[in-house]
């Protein structure tokens, strides 16, 4: 499997990029394709004396850039140019750690949407319980109840098929679980997930159950998705933070908190978005990995891992084959 | 001060509350007024052999009922009746642990709101760094910039008289700090309150920022505002759940545990929303305050301090002073 790989754009810089994906060449079995500034990228891949494939393109869409510049000022990036050669069959799966709104505009644009799917979703796993997977996690804040429905399909096969979950439950985030609860886009949305065959919809799902395993699957607009998983993220933070600060406070905390150290990280672990790596563009024709724009040389090589699962676990010919399950007449 | 207290339709029952009720005329010095059913409250307040009035209305709006039955079938229930006894100047403040909806339908109907406010909003005081009031946290999924240009003015205010902040930073939840991010709502009402006067805008906070001092005051539409604050409710009891788990899993754990026990309960009780008690249905004309529908003693008297300190501050008479400013020409 041949894995192709945006180094740039990324807040750690490039060399943090290839780091990852010399890793993944040695830990996980993949060939690369690393796309970017040859003069950065080729002195990393050297000193590691492991085989990569060096494609020279340090034109660079940054987080700034408006997403829509890889249609016309930036349609020479890095990032263009991995998803046209998975496009062209050069890789069978592309990673990038680069803006999320360029990530989802050049993958719809380049490696088009699978057909029949109305929108390209990002499906990060959240790590508890085993992976709960958020559908969408940020990338569409504009949704219609039918996209919702498409996200819920696709995030139950994503779950199925890498996370050997043959029935996953599938929720709906609003904020009570109650059927007359939410805005009226999640009043429909509950309404299409209740009648919709082959999906175990299970009903609404507050954010504070979404960690208590109400669900494997969680279904979200953008906007809410982000927000659930940003407020997550700050207070997984947060909580690590005064811990630390309260184990520190005096003597025999202090040496309470050398005892109990192991533990205390691999609970940081457990929280850590890094150990995840990234999340798949879904409804995308190809495998897209969006990786966390902070992404160390560890997450990028999750990301591979990621990336590696997808592809194999075919959830992409999944949901071409239900695609007809996922529509909504208009 | 006398504070009125709907001891009904709250999770853990009636006795909890009168309890929590006496707790505050013991510890805060108020007056209670206790409506709901008298054969449950009387032998509580008997047995503490304190001072207590009791309005005897057993009639319950659950959290199953229509929020809107507070205008028919339900109008005699102990809630309204509390709202109806605030309203007519025999209470000072109220506090009831009921249904959310039913509590803004019903303050909102009988109390009324602040002349020129468009929408009564939750004002949830979060429990990180002194104190982030997020206005608003669940009651109106649907909203206008105008709306939430209304709650960024409140929660100003109610963080200026209530925890002393002078000139309190008021930052916008969204999806990203950038200008542009975010749906229609948000762009419209950032662009609101950039433009605002005697308000100290921050610009967009993304929700991971908001447990890290981004802002005082973080106004949301109640549909994400909601997803928020359960998500960090969530993530809170998850990391408890896991860091008990992981402290008993060895022996040298268990004694580490035991070494830094107070610290990890000083750590427990800064997440606690029981610690806050509840928060201010900001924009009506006289102090309600919503209590968490699983209250216990200790919430209920803190939701009572809550009231206490929300009438002191004069928050309400500091909002209806600016209304003008508050208003968008149509």
């Amino acid at each position: 499997m041949r894995i192709v790989i945006d180094t740039m754009g990324s807040d750690l810089g490039c060399g943090e990029i290839v780091s990852g994906a010399l890793d993944a060449v040695r830990e996980l079995g993949v060939d690369v394709t690393l796309v970017g500034d040859a003069a950065l990228i080729r002195p990393v891949v050297e000193a590691s004396k492991l085989d990569a494939e060096i494609v020279d393109c340090p034109e660079t869409v940054t987080m700034e850039d408006d997403p829509i510049s890889v249609r016309s000022g930036k349609k020479g990036c890095s990032m263009v140019t991995a998803f046209k050669l998975l496009r062209d069959g050069k890789a069978d799966a592309a990673v990038t750690a680069g803006s999320t709104g360029a990530a989802i505009t050049a993958a719809t644009l380049y490696v088009h949407r699978i057909r029949g799917v109305r929108r390209a979703a990002l499906a990060t796993v959240m790590p508890v319980n085993g992976g709960v997977i958020l559908v969408d996690s940020g990338a569409n804040v504009d949704c219609t109840p039918e996209f919702l429905l498409q996200f819920a399909y696709m995030g139950s096969f994503y779950a199925r098929s890498v996370f050997s979950k043959p029935e996953p439950r599938v929720g709906l985030l609003n904020i009570g679980a109650e059927d007359t609860k939410g805005d009226e886009l999640h009043l429909a949305a509950h309404k299409l997930l209740s009648e919709a065959e082959g999906l175990r919809f299970v009903g609404n799902v507050e954010a504070r159950y979404v960690t208590a395993d109400a669900c494997d699957v969680i279904v979200a607009d953008g906007f809410s998705g982000n927000v659930m998983l940003k407020s997550m993220e700050g207070v997984g933070k947060f909580f690590s933070a005064e811990l630390k600060k309260q184990l520190s406070s005096s003597l025999i905390s202090k040496l309470g908190g050398l005892m109990v150290r192991d533990k205390l990280y691999a609970l940081k672990k457990l929280m850590d978005y890094r150990e995840v790596g990234g999340a798949p563009l879904i409804g995308i024709s190809a495998p897209v990995i969006k990786a966390h724009g902070s992404s160390n040389a560890r997450a990028i090589k999750n990301a591979c891992r990621q990336a590696k699962l997808y592809t194999e676990g075919h959830v992409i010919p999944d949901i071409a084959a239900c695609i007809d399950r996922m529509k909504v007449e208009a």
